[in-house]
């Protein structure tokens, strides 16, 4: 018998290797994507890989896409900052239509493959205040993808899968242990050095933290 | 009095550089944006740079996004040939989620630049039975890009322009026509060479003759 294949984004983070962990453990060929769009931390990019073999990826992609020539946001602009303390609103670490962008390749992938199911690690509850992690964003999604492929005229459906989305980050730190993720390998820091040691003031240093604390698991980050 | 802004996607086609044309005609500031993405057809991407600056472009983006390690698509997998005859259903110049990644990373300038407008020259009458160029799919779309982005939580509306979805090539053609287009600067071949030089045969060839056949007009098209 053979699996059912899905794709899976991910992006070295805490977040996406859980994911990519729960999509393993629904049975899933794992196909694996990341994205090298000119974003700061590099170090990212080794560790979706490394996370990925160590979890089982069948393959992993990684697509150049130079959103630098884009701009607008502290992840791709080195001329905005990362903030280095809370902020209100969306936060200049959004990058305008990221998971859009990153979706619509994986579903390109997707098509080609013949995988109805697509990964993504976002979350709603301990988020950062991005417009495109939200349930609604990810239904309107969902929807919009089974009318740009060939799966509505094919008589099946493509499905978005989310399942931190409602999860705390300590509840994901939870989830991820008892499947077995070695958090040790992943980089969540928006301003990892090339060696991956993390900040620990970044909002996503932050967000990460708080959850091994409130989970009472150690914490196998590495700062500098 | 500052014009609005609009992004427009540009292929060097005949439907995009009529779609620029019309989105100048409204008074809009326009933005083009065009995608090397591992295409056959190189000049396309010459075409729609020497396209959008004969309509006033504000500014030419050509975005790096290697679409052929996904391939899936004669467009771009040298593996698979541009068919030289009619076929049925979703034909193989069909490029997986084409439209939907195009889509998605004009709509990532778009709120970098402030534009409310997007403008895609789709079409759903004289179309290649692409699943993407279909108006369910881009209501969809619409719907999902303002959930996606600061639009929604700011208080202004996106929208996904296509001026051309009725027409009929002819139209398309006509319409183009009147408002000064010089298409002897489109290509449209799917496998047009180096300078530009079309086949005559392929879908998109056929279906670009027969618009200015019926349009009553010349074809400055270049045949080899």
């Amino acid at each position: 018998m053979s699996e059912k294949k899905a794709v899976v984004l991910v992006s070295g983070g805490l977040d996406s290797t859980t994911a990519l962990a729960i999509a393993r453990s629904e049975g899933f060929a794992c196909y694996t994507i990341s994205f090298d769009y000119g974003q700061r931390m590099r170090a990212e990019l080794l560790a979706a890989e490394r996370a990925a073999k160590a979890l089982g990826s069948v393959e992993h992609k990684v697509i150049d896409l130079d959103l630098r020539s884009i701009g607008g946001s502290a992840l791709t602009d080195d001329k905005i900052d990362v903030p280095e303390h809370a902020t209100q609103g969306v936060p200049v670490t959004y990058v305008p239509a990221r998971n859009t962008v990153f979706l619509s390749i994986a579903l390109g992938w997707a098509e080609v493959l013949g995988a109805d199911d697509i990964f993504i690690g976002v979350n709603a509850v301990d988020y950062s205040g991005y417009p495109d992690c939200r349930p609604d964003y990810i239904a309107a999604y969902e929807k919009m993808a089974n009318l740009a492929t060939r799966a509505g005229t094919e008589g099946h459906t493509l499905s978005i899968r989310t399942p931190l989305i409602d999860l705390t980050k300590a509840e994901i730190v939870q989830r991820g242990l008892s499947l077995g993720v070695d958090y040790g390998l992943t980089v969540s820091c928006y301003q990892a050095d090339d060696d991956g040691r993390a900040c620990g003031l970044c909002d996503s240093c932050r967000l990460r933290k708080v959850g091994f604390e409130q989970a009472g698991v150690i914490d196998p980050t590495r700062y500098r």
